[in-house]
C-alpha cells in the first residue's frame, strides 16, 4: 500500500470512469465497482491500471486488475482478465482519475488544521520549541524535539529519537527512528509534475508520501517531494548534507552519503553505499547500482552499474575522466 | 512606468543634481526641475537618463531626456535636446542620483510596518495560517490564501486565486491571478549588484520590481532578486522548479519550464516555451530565444536562438554534444 | 583560542584518556592532567594533539603539545617532549576524545534557552521585528536590527551596525560590524563531518565557529558550516549572493565576490579579492590563491595560484577553455 495519508473517494462504478474520461460507451459488463487506481504491479481485482510504455509489458502481461488505461497498440500485451479502456494520453487519463480518486493529493495549500503544539496531545510526550504547529493524523514516538517554528501538517509519522530543527515544514512523510532532520527542509510537498500545456499547465496527482528511513540526517534547506503514483525513499542510515533537492519517485538505498547542493530527477532508482559528491546532477528514471562513487559536480545522464567510479559531464568512467583532463 | 513601489524624493533641480555628483559647473540654463531618472527609452522631457555602452546608441539618438549622464566618448550620440552630464564612471554615478531619487531602494533591512494579519483588513477576505504578517501598501485578491508565517512586506499585490505557502518573503512584488508561490521562497529582495570597492563595496539602488505573470508556480526555496532600473518578470503560466535563483532584470516569456536548481544572472532574457533542465546555469545579459530546449547541467554563455536544444558547459547544439559524448 | 563558544570538561587525566580509547596501559609518567585537545600548531604543554598525514610533519616536529594521538609510522616525527599514543584510525580517536572534552559540540537540537526577544535585555536595544528568539550567551552591538521569526541561538556575537534579516538561524558564530545577513540563512551549524559506518555513522565534534568580519553581506537561503578543529572564516568586505553553500572549515579572504549557487566543500582557503561565478563547485582542502577569477559553472578541483583566471570543469586556464571552446 503505497498511499497511507490520502483518502480513496472510491470505489467508483466503471461507468462513472468513463465518464471522468468524456469515454460515451455502453457498459456491456455488470457495471461493476472499481477500488482503486494503482500500477501494474500492485493492483488487484479490484482496481482500475495504467500501461503506457513497452518497456512495462512484462508487468503488463501479469497485471491483476480488471481494467488498464492503455493505447491500441499496447493492449494485446494485457492478459483477457484486464480489460482495456483505449486512450489517446494514457498519462493525462491516469491523471484525471487518480484526482477524483484521491482530490487531495493535487494541491499543497497550507495545511489550516493545525494547531500550536501546546494545544495537542503532544504537549507532554515531545520536547518542542517556540511557535510549533502540528496538524491532524500525526504521530511522533518518545525522545523526539521539534524545533522553532517547525510546521508538521497533516499526514506526518514520526518514530523514536528523532529530531526536526527549526523552520521546518513536513507533510505527508513518514519518518522513522533516530533521524535528523535539519533546519529549514521542506519534505512532501507534491513533485514537479505535470501536463504542459499552454495558458494553464494541468497538474497531476502526487499520491504517493516520502518515506525516511531509520538513521538518516537531512541537511539544511533540504527539499523531498512526495512521489506521484510510488514513494520518495530515503533508505536507512543515509546521510544527506545541506541544500539537496530530491524529486518525486527517487528512491535511495542505505547507507549512501550525498554532499551539498546535489539535485536527483525524478523517478531515479539509487543503490546502497553510494557516494555523490557535491553539486552533482542526477537525471531522472536512471539506475545507478550499489558501492558506486559518483564525483562532485558530475551531469549523469545514463544508468551507472555496480561499484563505478564516475566523473564528468556526461558522467564517464573516472579513470577516462582523469586521463582526458590530466 | 517600471516602479510603483518606491517612493519618488524629487523632483530635484539640475544644479542639485550636479552637486550629487560632485560637479562644479556654473548652471548656464534654467535650473530646471528633474522629476525622475530612467533609461533612454522610458524617460521623458523632464527626466535625467544616463548612456554608458555604444550597444544603446540607437536608443541614445532618441531619448526624449533633457539631461544624460555619459562619457566624453558618448556624447556625440545624444539628440540636441538632450545634455550630457560628463562623467567618469557613469554606473556610480546612476547610483548616486538614484539613491537620492528612491533612498527606500538599496537596503532591505526587514520591514517594521507589518501587523499580523489579524489585525489588518484582510482579517476577513483572505484565508491565513498562524504568524502571517502584513506590511503597508499591501493588496490581495479575492480567494487567496496565506501560509504560516509568511511574511508579506511592504509593497506587495496579490491578485485573485493565488496561493503563497509557509515561511515565503515578499516584499516589492506584483502577483498576478492563479498563482502558487511555494514555501520558504523569498521573492523581491534587491539583486546582487553593487560597485566592488576594497574595504566597502558600493551597493547601488535597485528601484524595480518583480512581477508573477497569471498562473504561474514558483517552487519551494527559490529565490527571485527584484530589478536595478527594470523589472525581473516571470512569464504567465510559466512553472518554476526548487531552489531556483533568478537574479536580478532577468525576464522569463510565458509557458516555460525550469527544473530544481537551476540559476539565471543578471538581466538575460528567456523567450517562450523554453526548457530548463535540472541545475543548468545561464549567465548574465544573455539573450535565449522561444522554444529553446536547454538540457540539465548546462552551462550556457552565449545567446541563443530560437527553436535550438543545447547542452554542455559551454553549451553548444545537442546533437553536437551527444556526438562528441557517445 | 579558536573555541570561546563551547564549555570544556576537562581537564582529564592522561588514564582517563587512554580509557576513552580503550588502550589499556599501565600509566608509567605522572597521571598528569590535560586540560585540552588542539592542533599542533595550537597545542601548549597543557594539551594533547594529534598527527595524521605526513603532510603535518613539519608542524609535528615543533609542537608544544605534551601527547599526541598519531600512527607507528609517524611517531618518529615528534619531538621528545611530545609522548606518541598509538592507535589505528586517529581521526576517529580524536572525535572519541575530543567529544569528551567539548560534548555538547555533536549535536544541533534546537535550543531550548531560548527567550522571545522581548522578554531579555536587548528589548531596548536592538530594533527587532515580530518573533524573535534569543539563546543563552549572546551579545550584540548597537544600531543592529533583526528580523522577523529569526533564531539566534547560544553562543552568538554581533558587532555594531549589523542586519540580521527574517527567518535566519544563527549558532556558534561571531559577527563583527556593518555586517549583511539576508534572510532564511542558516549559519554556524555543525557540518557535515562523520565516519561512515554501516548501519550507524559516527558524527565527529565540531568545536569551531563561523566568523563573519566587517562589512560582509550573506545572500537569502545560504548556508555557512561552522569548523570542526578550526573556524570557517568569511573575510572582510566580502559578499556573498543567494544559496550558497561553505562548507566547515572554509575560510575566504576579504573584498571577495561570489555569485549565487556557489558551493565550497570543506577547509578550503580561498585568498583575497577573489570573484567565483555563479554554480561553481570547489572541492574540499584546496588552495585557491588571491585575486583568483574562477567563471560561473567551474568545477575547481585542484589548488590555483594567485592572480589565475580559470573556467570549466576540471578548471582549467581560461584562455585555454575559451580556445578549446570557440
Amino acid at each position: 500500500m503505497i498511499n497511507p495519508f490520502f483518502e480513496n473517494k472510491g470505489p467508483f462504478r466503471i461507468s462513472e470512469i468513463f465518464g471522468f474520461l468524456n469515454i460515451t460507451k455502453k457498459i456491456d459488463d455488470n457495471d461493476i465497482n472499481i477500488s482503486n487506481i494503482s500500477d501494474l504491479f500492485s493492483s488487484t481485482q479490484n482496481d482500475i491500471t495504467f500501461f503506457h510504455s513497452k518497456k512495462y509489458k512484462d508487468l503488463a502481461k501479469k497485471t491483476k486488475a480488471s481494467f488498464c488505461i492503455t493505447t491500441q497498440n499496447l493492449k494485446k500485451e494485457l492478459p483477457e482478465s484486464c480489460k482495456p479502456i483505449i486512450v489517446e494520453n494514457v498519462l493525462v487519463s491516469i491523471s484525471k482519475v487518480t484526482e477524483k480518486f484521491y482530490p487531495d493529493s493535487i494541491n499543497d495549500h497550507f495545511d489550516n488544521t493545525c494547531l500550536n503544539i501546546i494545544d495537542t496531545k503532544f504537549k507532554n510526550k515531545v520536547k518542542y520549541g517556540n511557535n510549533v504547529l502540528i496538524g491532524e493524523n500525526v504521530s511522533i514516538g518518545s525522545n523526539c524535539a521539534i524545533g522553532h517554528n517547525t510546521i508538521i501538517e497533516q499526514n506526518v509519522s514520526i518514530g523514536n529519537n528523532s529530531f526536526v530543527g527549526s523552520n521546518v515544514i513536513l507533510r505527508n512523510t513518514l519518518i522513522k527512528d533516530d533521524v535528523n532532520i535539519l533546519d529549514n527542509c521542506v519534505i512532501g510537498k507534491h513533485g514537479f509534475g505535470f501536463f504542459p500545456n499552454n495558458n494553464k499547465n494541468l497538474r497531476y496527482p502526487h499520491i504517493g508520501i516520502v518515506l525516511i528511513e531509520d538513521g538518516c540526517e537531512i541537511g539544511c534547506g533540504s527539499t523531498i517531494d512526495r512521489g506521484s503514483m510510488s514513494n520518495t525513499v530515503i533508505g536507512k542510515n543515509t546521510f544527506l548534507d545541506n541544500q539537496i533537492h530530491i524529486a518525486h519517485n527517487v528512491k535511495i538505498g542505505e547507507n549512501s552519503i550525498i554532499a551539498g547542493q546535489v539535485g536527483i530527477a525524478g523517478s531515479t532508482i539509487i543503490g546502497k553505499n553510494v557516494k555523490i559528491g557535491g553539486q552533482a546532477g542526477i537525471s531522472g528514471h536512471l539506475k545507478i547500482g550499489d558501492n558506486v562513487d559518483i564525483a562532485g559536480g558530475s551531469g549523469v545522464i545514463k544508468d551507472i552499474s555496480d561499484n563505478s567510479k564516475v566523473m564528468g559531464y556526461p558522467a564517464k568512467s573516472l579513470r577516462e575522466f582523469l586521463k582526458e583532463n590530466r
